[in-house]
C-alpha cells in the first residue's frame, strides 16, 4: 500500500511536537469511541464538547467512517448534546471525493463498494458509477456487500483499475462487539489481485486532520487530536505533526510500533479547560 | 496457516518420483481446466478418458471445488462424454467432513459459508449447522455471500472458532475471466482475526490425492497427477510423491517456487496410451 504523501509527493511532516504545557486552543476529536459509541453518548464527552462550545474553543470532528455525510454526523451530534454544523466534521467521503478531483476528470467511470451518502457524493462530484469498466474502484463500508460486488471489484482491479479504500480498518466497535469493516473488503482484493496496491485513505493519514485543522484555523502546535485508536487516532495525530491524546476505553487494542499517545485520559472532562489549565501529564 | 500434514501429525511424504521412463498404471486428475472448462468439455481430454476408461486404465478425479457433490462431478463428467462414478470423484467436500470427523464428535456447532452440498455433507456428517456461538467455522466458495455470513464468520473467529477453508485459490477461472474464490474470504477472515490461523484444505495439500490413491489402488510410483495449475496440482502431486503432469492451457498462472512439473503436455491425447508408451518427456 502506498501512502497519500508519497501519492502526491507531500514532504513527510516535521515530527515536532509543542511542549506539554503548551495550551490548546484547539481540539481535533474522533467521533465513534469518544463522542458517542454507536447510538450511545458517552456523557462526559457531551458536557466537555458543551462547555467547550460555550467558550468558544473551537472543535472538529474527523471520522474513517463513509457511511454517513457530514451533514448526517452533525445531525447525530446535535441530538446527543453536541453542538456541531456540518462544516466542522471530516469524512473519508470528502478524502474520496478530494482525491478523485486532485487526480481523475470529471466524468471517469468509478464502481464503489459502499453506501448511499458514499456513491452520492462520488457521482454528485461528477463522476460515473458502474459496474461496466471502472477505472476506479472505491472500497467503503457496506451493509449490503455481496458476493457480485466483490466480483465486481475484483474483476476491475484484474483489468488495472486503480483501487482505493475509504480507511484502513479491520473492524469495527459496535454495541455488542465488533464488525468486519472495510479493510477485510480491502484485503479480500489485494488476496486476489496482488498487484493492486490500494490507496487506503482515513487516518493513520494525516489528511483529514489537515482539512479539520484549516477548518479551524488554529496553530498546529496549539491544536491537539484526540481519539480512542492508537493505530489510526494517534498515528493520524502524530503524522500531522500534533500533540495526540488517547482517550481510554475499554475498547482493547494492539500497541503499533512507534506510536505513543503524549497522555492517555480517562474522559474528556480531563481535559475541560485545556485553554487555561493547559497541557497536564 | 498450518498444513494438514501438521495438523495430524503426518510425516512429510518422500520425495522420490519414479523414473521418467515407467509405465503409467493409474491416472489422477484435476476437474477444471483439464476435463472441462466452465461448461464447455475439452474434447482432447474426453478422448483420452473414453479410450483408458475402454482399456481398463483407473482414473479418479479431485478438485477444489465444493459447489457440488461427488454425484453431481460424476454426472457432469458423464454427460460430456466421460465415464465416471461418484466413488472416482475426490472434493473438499470430502476433505472437510473427513477432517471434522476425525477432530471433532457429531453435534458440534459449525458455521458454514458455501453453496447447498456442501452445507448439505456437513449436515449430513452430524454436525450442527448454526451461526450462533459456533466452535467450527468453514469457509467454501458461496455465490450467495454477504455481508452478514462475512460478519457471523467473523465474530466466531474472534471468539475462537477454528476457521477451516475448503482451499487456498484466490480466482477461479471462469468463461469470460476469472472470479474471486474462497481464498480471499479467507483473506478477509484472516485480516480481521490474525491469530484465527485457518486451517486450508485442498490442493496443494496431498489429501484429495491420497484419497484418489486408496481409491485406485495402484501403486504410488506407476500414478501420476495430472492438472493445469502449478501452485495447486503440481504442487499437490509433488506432496504426495507422484510424477506430475502440467497440462499446458491459455490459462496463466504464476510460478511457484521449487514447484516443476515433471511433464508439460498440451493435450492429454500425448498420454493416450501411456501404460504402453510408458513415459516420454
Amino acid at each position: 500500500m502506498i501512502t497519500l504523501a508519497e501519492l502526491n509527493g507531500i514532504p513527510a511532516l516535521e515530527q515536532r511536537v509543542a511542549p506539554a504545557d503548551h495550551p490548546i486552543r484547539g481540539i481535533i476529536s474522533d467521533l465513534d469511541g469518544v463522542a458517542y459509541r454507536g447510538d450511545t453518548p458517552i456523557e462526559d464527552s457531551v458536557k466537555a464538547f458543551r462547555g467547550w462550545s460555550e467558550r468558544g474553543l473551537p472543535y472538529a470532528f474527523v471520522t474513517n467512517n463513509s457511511t454517513k455525510s457530514a451533514a448526517q454526523f452533525a445531525a447525530k451530534l446535535s441530538r446527543i448534546g453536541i453542538p456541531a454544523e456540518p462544516s466542522q466534521v471530516f469524512t473519508t467521503i470528502s478524502a474520496v471525493t478530494s482525491l478523485l478531483e486532485r487526480r481523475w476528470p470529471r466524468a471517469t467511470p468509478v464502481f464503489a463498494i459502499g453506501e448511499r451518502p458514499l456513491l452520492e457524493a462520488i457521482e454528485d462530484g461528477g463522476y460515473h458509477l458502474t459496474a461496466v469498466k471502472p477505472k476506479i474502484v472505491v472500497l467503503g463500508f457496506d451493509a449490503a456487500l455481496d458476493y457480485a460486488k466483490l466480483r465486481t471489484a475484483v474483476r476491475a482491479a484484474l483489468a488495472g483499475a486503480t483501487v482505493i479504500a475509504t480507511n484502513p480498518d479491520v473492524l469495527t466497535p459496535v454495541h455488542d462487539g465488533y464488525d468486519p469493516c472495510v479493510g477485510v473488503i480491502t484485503a479480500a482484493v489485494a488476496a486476489a489481485v496482488p498487484n493492486a496496491r490500494p490507496i487506503v485513505l482515513g487516518k493513520p493519514q494525516p489528511f483529514l486532520i489537515e482539512q479539520a485543522l484549516a477548518h479551524l484555523g488554529t496553530a498546529r502546535h496549539e491544536t491537539v487530536m484526540v481519539g480512542d485508536q492508537v493505530g489510526t487516532d494517534i498515528a493520524a495525530g502524530k503524522a500531522a505533526g500534533m500533540r495526540s491524546i488517547l482517550l481510554a476505553s475499554d475498547v482493547p487494542f494492539n500497541a503499533v510500533a512507534d506510536v505513543v499517545p503524549d497522555r492517555v485520559i480517562a474522559s474528556l472532562l480531563d481535559l475541560a479547560r485545556p485553554e487555561t489549565v493547559g497541557w497536564r501529564r
